[in-house]
């Protein structure tokens, strides 16, 4: 699946992620009073408007990208129905032909991180039939609790040529309580990016490892160490524009090749109508506004080499 | 809702909690095979066996015990229909006035946070009408993205008087890879610790912090100093019985009053019938055999004060 990822990036001349992190406040109201007339006030009526705020979205951006990344957090708020939609996009964005690295940081002990492999990246027999429960192609995974609660995500990905994305350091202002403290003399971060290049070692693809790792983009010193430690390791890069990062922050992310680094924006492209640049769109034309800001993004990146 | 926990330990003599971590080769034939007969060999199959395993269980233990605590990556390995499942369960337990620990190990960024804050202890609204989406009363947390990433969930337990374990220790072989590195001459889960103390300080219930720590049964003398650190954090304590920790192991773990502690089982009491212990009473009456498990667990513990 890194080789596919990387390929898509390549073709597409894009090395960016859209991510799917839908807000019933992002949705036009339009889709959410259609939702709302069909399924009352309820959480079913929340994770329909989801779904078709998704796919328009989808079907506007899908030929400019590689990826897709749904943040299951944001349907997890809606239950039950809320999951199904989740499902629904990861289907509907692999028909269209794109990555899905399912943003769901899980990670946990042993048989527990098999269960939560087996649910994003892996099947699941029953009797005689076997299952993809959610089918993402990437996962994002916690490794804090160490080799054996990561092990189980490694093996899954080695079985189903699917990836991970461990994460190394996130791009939040108190990423840093726990994740820069100094260790040996160096901070935990590297420790963790050293292991992730172990990890990742036997399980290559062409150029690039299965196993990834996330590295906000709001701390371009630290992405640049991260990157000499990890140099087959891809980065996934969130924090790019609401959160503050800008793309001349970006380059150190990659490697010489302009390959290594997918960078993420969420809120900047699905609720790109809600930005004064792009505010001429309309809430009727979200999904256009969309388009626009990928395109734009596009752009920004392949500025900086 | 820590008030409450406590309140039930105390009625019950009783601080443990049953962990309800079905695993398939787990359940009876006998229940597997009536529901693959009703929905065929499928993932509703599969979730409808855990409810009504769980179900059995819960009723054969309920007045014996304050709490319980589903494992949902063990629900998530069945999709949907087995977060169906989880959600019924929770309900269930709820209806049996049983205290649900969540144990989801969510954790993340700031609005990331919030959502998953929201799905499993919080409130979402829709139009006008509010919803619960997964309703547990604790929830396990990963602190390791710090203060902003675990804010959301201190706040929605404040309003909502529930509660939070954050793994400080966890009881895997691998802990120590991150977690025991020395930081400023301490190991970092000290670090952690004092951090969940400190969050902690004002959420607090009658004697105990909303805001709780999940340290590993398998390392005591660690125990020992976390209970120091943290003298008003109640502390889950996984890792018992099947995973090696013994009785005489968890004392360091409870303060002078015999509170301040609560211990999980899964394996050793939901698949008791499978030791050569509680053999007899055989697969068909598996429940009987997690009551006499959850009683011998209880006088087990009793033992050590």
């Amino acid at each position: 699946m890194i080789n596919k990822l990387v390929n898509e990036i390549k073709k597409k001349n894009a090395p960016i992620v859209v991510g799917l992190d839908p807000m019933l406040s992002y949705i036009p109201s339009h889709i959410v009073d259609a939702s709302v007339a069909e399924f009352g006030e309820s959480l079913e009526a929340a994770a329909d408007a989801v779904w078709k705020y998704n796919k328009a979205i989808v079907d506007a951006v899908y030929d400019l990208i590689p990826a897709v990344k749904p943040q299951i957090a944001m349907y997890e708020q809606f239950g039950i129905p809320g999951l199904n939609a989740f499902k629904k996009t990861v289907d509907y964005c692999h028909e269209k032909g794109l990555v899905v690295i399912g943003d769901v940081k899980r990670g946990d002990i042993g048989s527990t991180s098999a269960a939560y492999a087996t649910a994003h990246l892996g099947k699941i027999k029953i009797g005689s039939k076997v299952f993809t429960p959610f089918d993402e192609d990437f996962a994002t995974v916690n490794p804090y609790l160490g080799t054996d609660g990561i092990k189980p995500f490694v093996d899954v990905c080695k079985e189903e040529k699917k990836g991970i994305f461990f994460f190394v350091l996130t791009s939040n202002p108190s990423s840093g309580e726990f994740q820069d403290r100094t260790v040996d003399g160096r901070p935990l971060y590297e420790l963790v990016g050293e292991q992730v290049r172990k990890w990742g070692e036997d399980c290559m693809g062409d150029a690039y490892s299965y196993v990834g790792a996330v590295v906000g983009a709001t701390y371009p010193e630290m992405g640049k160490i991260l990157r000499t430690i990890m140099p087959k390791t891809y980065i996934l890069v969130p924090g790019y524009g609401a959160q503050g990062g800008k793309a001349a922050d970006l380059k150190p992310y990659f490697n010489e090749d302009g390959l290594g680094a997918i960078v993420n924006s969420s809120r900047g492209i699905i609720a790109a109508y809600k930005q004064d640049k792009y505010a001429s769109f309309g809430s009727e034309h979200f999904d256009e506004a969309s388009r626009a800001a990928t395109e734009d993004m596009i752009k920004d990146i392949a500025s900086i080499f």
